[in-house]
């Protein structure tokens, strides 16, 4: 099958994620333009690389378009979950220490961490907390693969690059810093305040 | 001067974000292109779009790229904060009330929302919090641009259309429902769901 490009399967698992808390049985693509913020057009060229959907004159069945979605995005290919930590315990990171926050994702918090040891004392959660000396070896010993930095902006770049060591695969980025890792480490940077400066660059033009 | 292609100008915000707390003088394209996870020449590439950087051979001068981009990418154009609000003060939104989280940032949050009256009563912040029937007025009178969307996922798409009737510019949107609203509010995503998954699709190809 033709190579996905990048955008089109950001797009793609958009419209998956949005698709999981739908409720009717059809969706259109012109309905999908405007969760997407894109034209109708692109919607239609992003479908092309999802089989069994074309030629559907009154909307996508939306029970098919998810399980198309998924195939060709290899979501979920596994009923196992994917192991997760986070890194760094402030209040933004405890804040995703909530049992319910990653349920149906696929997705699964199996150790916190944050250089203070008081602070992962004091914290409640239903999976372990460990003070961050313990990084490499918990990381090694859970198998864990995906990393959420969300410590202070002075220790994102020090953490990041221990994480790096660790064969991780990548890192949701909820701090301001742009990190320095290597290419082979996948960084998502969800950082509020990055978010807000993009929509009011693409809101200046 | 040109047009800065989309991709180009996230890629240039984020070397900006990055150089905030870069403590060198210089920086060269294969260190930018570490920080992007890109290649030395798309790094280039886009630098061309930024004036008075071009045909440096040691590397970039930190204070002038960043100024050069902040002009480009007409960052911070006045000192005046833009105006944020948060709606939905839950875990994740509460977190948010840290006074210090958006220093620097150019952006201020000026009023935070929730559907528990309760919740805007118990909680703590500098900037008065409101029960959530009071959005388009505070809105209106606060003259508010910005919001960060971390309500629950079936209150997401209902807040979602309510701030797009207020004329803000934008959501940065921390649920992972995928909101369907009006062409021109800018959305952002950064649901850490969904940037897992986007980690997850592009490391098994």
């Amino acid at each position: 099958m033709q190579k996905i490009p990048g955008p089109t399967e950001r797009r793609l698992i958009q419209i998956y994620q949005f698709l999981q808390t739908y409720n009717k049985r059809k969706i259109t693509s012109s309905e999908l333009s405007c969760i997407l913020c894109c034209k109708d057009t692109l919607v239609r060229y992003d479908l092309r690389f999802v089989d069994c959907v074309s030629g559907v004159s009154n909307g996508y069945d939306v029970e098919v378009l998810k399980n198309a979605i998924s195939d060709v995005c290899k979501i979920k290919t596994s009923s196992e979950f994917k192991k997760c930590c986070i890194v760094g315990l402030g209040r933004l990171g405890a804040a995703l220490l909530d049992d319910g926050f990653f349920l149906g994702s696929g997705f699964k918090v199996v150790a916190g961490f944050d250089s203070s040891v008081n602070r992962t004392e004091i914290l409640r959660s239903t999976f372990p907390l460990y003070p961050a000396t313990r990084i490499e070896s918990v990381v090694a010993y859970e198998k864990i693969e995906y990393a959420i930095l969300s410590v202070s902006e002075k220790e994102s770049q020090i953490m990041a690059q221990r994480l790096s060591r660790c064969n991780i695969k990548g890192i949701v980025n909820f701090t301001a810093t742009s990190l320095n890792v290597p290419q082979n480490i996948i960084v998502e940077n969800v950082s509020p305040i990055t978010a807000l400066l993009n929509i009011y660059c693409r809101g200046i033009k």
